[in-house]
C-alpha cells in the first residue's frame, strides 16, 4: 500500500514541504499521498493577516501574530528561494524589504505554481496525534470546523509544521490584575495606530519589541519605553523610544522599574516571546524546547529521534526563513522517499549534542548566521535543492546586522543582491520610516 | 470495579456536581471515584477573574469571560444554593446585586465546607474525549499543563461542565481588516477604565451589551452607542448611550448603520455572544446547540439521548444559574448512583421534544422564567435537593424585569427576599451607579 504523509499547517514551512514533494513528481518520482490540514481558511501561515485576535471564529486559538504595517525586518535576498526567484515572481527587481502583502504574494505565488493547494484541507484543525506502536503508523485526529465533523485517520508519516510564533509566552508582574489600561502580547498586536498618542510600556529586547516600538512610534505614540530583563538592544532610537530597567511591578497605571524609576503608561504590550507548544500531540511524540537554532531532540532539527517518522519543520530559531524551511522539507522528503538513510539512534543523538554543544558556544549574532547557515549546508549537501550563494546571504546577514547599528529606521532603505539571480534589488522610492501606506500596489508602483 | 466518572472542569457547574456526591456520600452513599479535570490554577469557573485575554500562561484559550467591576445583574436571591445561604455564609444579610468577589467567595465557599477540592486536578486540560462502544467506558485523554504529560484514562461517565460562555461568537463586518482602533469581543473585555474618553461601539443586545455599554459609561467613556439586529433593548439609557440600528460596515473609524447614518468611534466591542464549543470531545458525543433554554439532544437537559452516560450541566440560556445547576448535577449524581432509571430513547426523544415544542411557543421573559423554573422543578421533584421557595424566585425575576424597566442604572439598589431564609436582604450603602469600588470588603464592611 501506498505510504500516506500527513502535513501539519500550510504556512511557508508546510507549503516548503508540499512543494518539495511536487517537485519530486514532477521529475518522475513515486511519491506517497500527502495530505495537508490547515486550520486557517487559506494558506500562508502567519503571512496570512487576520484583524481577529485571541479565538478564531471556530473557537480555535488564532494562529496568526502578524500586524497591519508590518515590513520584513530582514532582507528578502536571505529567504529568497533557489527555484523561484522574486524577480521571476514579480518580473522585476524590487527592494529588499517588503511589506507583509508582497512576501504572501511571493511565497504562496511559488505555491500557486506548483499546484499544492489541492493537496491541502483547509479549516480542519488537528486534535491529537498518537502513535500506534503495533501498527506503526501515526493516527491523526482531526475537525473539519465548519461542519464539526470529526474524525481519526491512519498515517506513516507527520510532518509538523505548525511554527512556533503562535503561542505567545505570558509572565505575570505584580499588579497587572488592576492595570486599567490595556495589556497586551504582542501576538494580539495589530494597528499601531490605536496607540497613537499614549505613552506605552513594552516588555522584551528581541525582534517583536524592537520593530513593534518603531511601528508605534511611526503611527503617532507620545512615547516608547522599552523594558529588558537582562540587557537593552542598544540601538539609537528615535526621538520618544528608550530602553529601560527591568518592570518590577505596576501600581494602577504606574509602572516602576528595578533602578527605582518609575513612568505613567497608558498601554502595555508583552514582546516576551513565543513558546514552542503542540497541544495536539501526544507526549511521547513531542517537541519541547526553548526557541535555540539547534532543537534538542530532533535529528537535523528535523527528524523526532525517539521516532524519526516524526517530523517537525522550521522549529528553529530563525535568521534563515524560507531556505531554511526548504531545507529541511528536500530532506525530509527525501526520507520518505527512502533516498536517504537515517543513522542508528545513538549516532543521530551524538550529532545533534555536537550541534547543540557548538551552539552553546556561540558567541554573537555573526556567529550564529554562520551556524545557521552550516545547518542548511548540512542539509542541502544530500538533497537536489537548486544551487544557491548561500555565502553571500551569510555576508548579507552581517551587513544588515552593521546597517541596523547604524540607523535602527533607516536600514530598510538598503538594498541588496540576489544569491539566486545576483542582480541588485531597488531601492524603495520612499523612505520606510515615512512609508505609511504598506500596500502591495503601491510598494511595486515606483511611485507614492 | 468501582465505577469512574470524570468531571471536566470545576465552575459552578462542576462544583456543583462534586458538592452532590459528597452529599450522597456524607449520607451513606457508596459513591464512584469522582476525577475533576480542570484547566485553571484555582476553581471558580467563569468567577475566577484573569487579567489574560486570548490565550493562557500554557497557551490554551482563556476561559475566563470576566471583567472587572462585575456586579451580578440578577438578584441573588435567584441563584441561592438550596443548601447553603447567602446568610449562613456571610452571617448577615447582604445586599442582593454582589459584585464578582463576593458571588466567587460564595460559590467557592460551599465547595470549600464540603471539602471537594481533593477531588480536583487543576492546571490540566482535557484533550480529548471518545467513546469505546466495545468496552462502553469513555477514554479521556488529558495533559498535566506544567509538565506537559499526556495520558489516558478510562471512566464509565464522563459529565461536561465546562460552561458555554467562554467561546464568543464573531461576526465579520466590512471594514473591520482596517480598523485603526481597538477591536474586541467582550470575552476579552476586562477593565472599563481603558475605554475613558472613548466613543465606543457595541454590537448586541443581551446581557453583555447591556452591562458593557452602563460600565464603560460608568467609568468614563464619552459616548456609547449599541448597535442592534432586531431590535433595541428599549431601556432608559442615561444620558451618553444610545442605542443604533445594525452596523453595515466601517470605513477607517467611521461605522455606517442601517439607517444611512455614521459615526466616528475609537473602539468597537463585539458583544455578540458565545458559541457552545467542545473542541476536545469526538463528533459521537458533542452537543450541538444555539442558545436556548431547553438544549436538543440532552435529556432532562443533561443527558446525551445517544449515550446517556456522556452528561453535560449548565448548557441552557440561564435565567437560573446555580439553583438549575444544582437540580441538574444532583439528577447526573442520582443517575450515576443507579437510584433514578432512564426511559427508553424514544420516550427520551419525546420528552426533550415536548419540551423544545413548548420552548419555541414561548412570548417573552416571563414565559422564559416560568418555563426554566418548571425545568428546575422537574428535576428536583426526583432527588432529595432541598426544599426551597421556587415560586418565589419566579416572582423576584419578574419584578426584576420591571425594576429593569423602570431604570436600567437603579435595579440594582433593589432588595428581594431570600427563597431559602425568608429573610430580606440588606440595602448596599452606596448606590450602583456611584459605586467604584467593588472590593468585597467594601461591599460587606457598610461604609464607603
Amino acid at each position: 500500500m501506498m505510504s500516506r504523509v500527513a502535513v501539519v499547517g500550510a504556512g511557508p514551512s508546510g507549503l516548503a514541504q508540499l512543494h518539495a514533494f511536487e517537485q519530486a513528481r514532477s521529475k518522475g518520482a513515486d511519491v506517497p499521498e500527502v495530505v495537508c490540514f490547515e486550520k486557517q481558511g487559506d494558506w500562508g501561515g502567519l503571512w496570512n493577516y487576520t484583524w481577529r485576535t485571541g479565538l478564531d471564529e471556530f473557537g480555535d486559538p488564532v494562529h496568526g501574530s502578524m500586524y497591519r504595517f508590518l515590513w520584513s525586518n530582514g532582507p528578502k535576498e536571505c529567504l529568497e528561494f533557489a527555484d523561484y526567484s522574486f524577480e521571476a515572481h514579480f518580473s522585476k527587481p524590487i527592494p529588499s524589504f517588503p511589506p507583509r502583502e508582497v512576501l504572501f504574494d511571493y511565497i504562496t505565488g511559488r505555491a500557486r505554481k506548483s499546484d499544492v493547494r489541492r493537496l491541502i484541507q483547509f479549516n480542519t484543525g488537528v486534535r491529537w496525534i498518537a502513535h500506534d506502536a503495533i501498527r506503526d503508523t501515526f493516527s491523526v485526529t482531526v475537525e473539519a470546523l465548519d461542519s464539526g465533523r470529526t474524525r481519526t485517520e491512519e498515517f506513516d508519516y507527520v510532518i509538523v509544521a505548525t511554527g512556533h510564533f503562535s503561542v505567545p509566552n505570558l509572565p505575570m508582574y505584580e499588579g497587572f490584575s488592576t492595570f486599567p489600561g490595556r495589556l497586551l502580547h504582542s501576538h494580539d498586536f495589530r494597528d499601531a495606530r490605536e496607540f497613537a498618542d499614549k505613552n506605552l510600556l513594552l516588555l522584551g529586547s528581541s525582534y517583536s519589541a524592537e520593530d513593534i516600538a518603531l511601528q508605534t512610534k511611526k503611527y503617532g505614540a507620545s512615547s516608547v519605553a522599552i523594558s529588558y530583563r537582562t540587557a537593552p538592544m542598544g540601538f539609537k532610537w528615535p526621538e520618544g523610544i528608550e530602553e529601560v530597567p527591568l518592570l518590577t511591578g505596576v501600581d494602577g497605571s504606574t509602572a516602576h522599574f528595578r533602578d527605582g524609576t518609575s513612568r505613567q503608561v497608558d498601554a502595555i504590550i508583552l514582546c516576551t516571546g513565543y513558546q514552542h507548544r503542540f497541544p495536539f500531540i501526544e507526549q511521547s511524540l513531542r517537541l519541547r524546547t526553548k526557541n535555540v537554532l539547534y532543537t534538542p531532540d530532533l535529528y537535523k532539527g528535523v527528524f523526532w529521534v525517539d521516532n524519526p517518522k516524526m517530523i517537525y519543520l522550521g522549529m528553529q530559531d530563525q535568521f534563515y526563513t524560507m531556505t531554511l524551511f526548504d531545507a529541511e522539507a528536500w530532506y525530509a522528503r527525501d526520507l520518505v522517499l527512502g533516498r536517504i538513510p537515517l543513522p542508528p539512534r545513538q549516532e543521530m543523538v551524538s550529532d545533534i549534542a555536537a550541534w547543540r554543544e557548538r551552539e552553546d558556544a556561540l558567541a554573537g549574532a555573526f556567529d550564529q548566521i554562520d551556524f545557521q547557515a552550516d545547518h542548511i549546508r548540512d542539509l542541502i549537501k544530500d538533497v537536489d535543492y537548486p544551487e544557491f550563494d548561500l555565502d553571500l546571504t551569510r555576508a548579507h546577514f552581517k551587513q544588515w546586522e552593521h546597517h541596523k547599528e547604524e540607523s535602527i529606521t533607516e536600514y530598510r532603505d538598503r538594498a541588496f543582491s540576489s544569491p539566486c539571480t545576483g542582480n541588485e534589488a531597488s531601492i524603495h522610492h520612499t523612505p520606510w520610516w515615512n512609508a505609511m501606506d504598506d500596500s502591495m500596489s503601491t510598494f511595486l508602483d515606483g511611485r507614492r
